[in-house]
């Protein structure tokens, strides 16, 4: 097998950390692969930062495309994120006929169908594992490992910062904004974290799990995303002694309808396996017709945990490069002419339980009226938490969990509750899934 | 690509599940594959029972050599198992140039090194993703998503039979023996269950774990092995009010000296993951350098789940079908010239922390005799518990929890411990790993 040389671009966290263990690794992984998989160039902005790492054991430039366009190399593998100039890095590499190795699901997720089209055409490789979960391998096991299953579903906690943060929530009873600072503070938030608790991230990501998991385009643009930025340590709290814990997921599930794509704060039974994945850890649950439930886990994140993903593409590159176009794994595990162009439903077509939370005036009939409503609306209720109000308080809490239920019914039901005169204030909505 | 002409023996649990998978999901796995894999003939000595599954979907044989000599067939599927008739129908499959999937874990645990050889040496490859584990892609995560790494560890739950009956025995108080009755009406263990209760299926897989993990040959003569026969429901009691739940694991290590290789019952901290993995299902964990902990879950067993790593596979040779050998991914994971005969260390060298229970005299002086024999040994402990003996008896558990040493230390310091005239009866000695 001829050996690789691969043109790094960017030397970040994960640069930095993919040439390391590459170096480190040389010999363990060559035993495996049968060739030498060697960076050869790499390229930088900050020339000295990428000196610092390098050293004399690969050349040095500040200009990407000269690696791009540089005869010698056989991939490009692009760690600079972000939807600008990666972009057009990866478009040129892939014009130049190389293969490419990328860790950007942002780019992915909202330049996928032109890029992977693109690749698809010059028949060259493009491998993104590390782009979902880290170092999970979450792209082989669904591209390659669970190939002769129908997927059903898909949950994950697929943003390490939003699950430390919910973890930190959960366990020291504290206000999101508190452990916000903290996970600031520790690194496991950046400075400007609104891309990781808004859900954009795990979006991007459940974007391509949907895509690879059902063959249809990456339709990043029609997810439906609510972050963890309102979540109350009291809905936590009630979520628990209801048997329950609240992840982020992202979720994606084919439906005779269509397919749901979202990610938002979900009520979890506590009991399921992937309730107990904490902190800044990753977990893929994956419901599939002939397996069963299958769960991933790992680092979602971090210098050597993402290397290990970047890597495995690399060594998968390696093996595929003598190999006809035809004969490769397709970069969204389908062949290009068997994607459908399913629906992704919008909001008020998703399916759920859910969570609902009201504060209400302590009176005889309020659940009455309130049941009553649901009941018409067709929802029916799994149960019902009515806290005892404090010495003195002519006010308290009743939380329903609903059954599954589409979600405009829930618009409709909420709306007319809220319009109660016995309830004080808007209602508090989780969605729920019992992952069974 | 090419059609896949498939050649099934053995329509047993996995073989029935394997052909009722891929003829339901053929349109899904064709959309993946990009070529169709079918089933064309089907052998089975009762044919009836072959008949029956196939109707007039593939051709009928009782004849597996028929379909291993026939020139239409370009993949052997062995689903019949054992290591007799299997063996010959494996090797006279792969003389005749066909590629072989397999889900027989005890002749490739016993015979591996054979099959193998003669795979590499005909240039066909030998896939056997659901000899390990059942459905969960573990083979492939191994052999591929963590190309990256050294791995350093591997400790799986593997055997679902045995899991079933000890998380039965730790909720509901039960011996091993009521346990067992009823996982046998039940169907989750078979009418003569040695080779699930006394570790032998667990070490057959993790024998092949250990390969591929660390590029050695199989070595499955070579493991030390203990089943759960002899576990008693006290300490499974006792480890959970220490924080530890007891697991029958399949463990591998890579140390300076050698790979341990074996499979005990094993006391783990209860807050770690795989702890929360009840019933059949099988979990396995892994530590490698780059990825850090990762962990893979699913059903261990059945007819679909296993179907989905057979089919898999299938999937696989039908891609490298027409790659060179040299290029594609090797049944071992390392390249055959890189294997190393690293050797498996015997039992007295393992390293490990231990449960000790001991029976003694409640009178001054007893801890202090067994804790200096320990220090003297030069065995540390990490915690004691003595229960309070209950009213007018003389007697109590004394519970000991060391740090971790080699297993010889403490079979010498065991044997004092026994000697002293204060001890009243044998200790009971269990592994713990803290799996960090």
């Amino acid at each position: 097998m001829k050996n690789l040389r691969v043109g790094l671009l960017g030397v970040g966290t994960v640069g930095g950390g993919s040439f390391e263990v590459l170096w480190r690794n040389q010999h363990e992984i060559t035993r495996r692969a049968g060739c030498e998989i060697r960076i050869t160039r790499v390229a930088d902005m900050d020339l000295a930062k990428a000196k610092a790492l390098v050293g004399d054991r690969a050349e040095v430039c500040d200009d990407g495309f000269s690696i791009v366009n540089d005869p010698d190399i056989d991939v490009v593998l692009e760690l600079v994120g972000g939807y600008g100039v990666a972009k057009s890095l990866v478009l040129a590499a892939i014009e130049q006929g190389k293969h490419v190795v990328t860790a950007n699901k942002a780019l992915l997720a909202v330049h996928g169908d032109e890029i992977f089209a693109a690749a698809r055409k010059k028949g060259v490789i493009l491998a993104y594992e590390a782009a979902v979960a880290g170092g999970i391998p979450i792209i082989k096991a669904l591209r390659e490992g669970l190939t002769a299953n129908r997927i059903e579903w898909i949950a994950g906690i697929i943003n390490g910062t939003t699950n430390f943060i919910l973890s930190e929530m959960r366990e020291k009873g504290l206000p999101f904004a508190e452990v916000l600072k903290q996970a600031q503070a520790l690194g496991y938030a950046e400075a400007d974290p609104s891309f990781d608790i808004e859900g954009i991230d795990a979006g991007h990501k459940i974007s391509l799990l949907a895509s690879i998991a059902f063959g249809i385009p990456v339709q990043f643009n029609r997810a439906h995303i609510e972050g963890i930025t309102n979540l109350q340590a009291e809905d936590i709290r009630y979520a628990e002694q209801l048997g329950y814990r609240i992840k982020l997921l992202g979720i994606t599930r084919r439906r005779p309808e269509g397919v749901e794509l979202r990610v938002h704060p979900t009520l979890i039974p506590a009991k399921r396996l992937i309730a107990s994945v904490e902190g800044a850890m990753n977990a893929v649950w994956v419901k599939a017709d002939a397996v069963g439930h299958t769960m991933y886990y790992g680092k979602g994140a971090g210098a050597e945990p993402t290397a290990s993903a970047v890597i495995a593409d690399l060594v998968d590159v390696a093996r595929a490069f003598a190999v006809p176009a035809g004969l490769r794994v397709p970069s969204l595990a389908f062949q290009a002419d068997a994607v459908l162009d399913t629906a992704v439903l919008a909001r008020e077509h998703i399916e759920s339980a859910y969570y609902v939370r009201l504060r209400v005036e302590d009176q005889p009939g309020v659940l009455a009226d309130i049941t009553r409503i649901l009941a018409d609306g067709g929802i029916s209720l799994d149960a019902v938490l009515q806290r005892e109000p404090d010495a003195g308080e002519h006010q308290t809490d009743v939380i329903l969990l609903t059954h599954r239920c589409i979600e405009s019914a829930v618009d409709q039901a909420i709306a007319m509750i809220e319009a109660l005169p016995t309830v004080l204030s808007s209602a508090v909505r989780l969605r729920l899934e019992d992952l069974d």
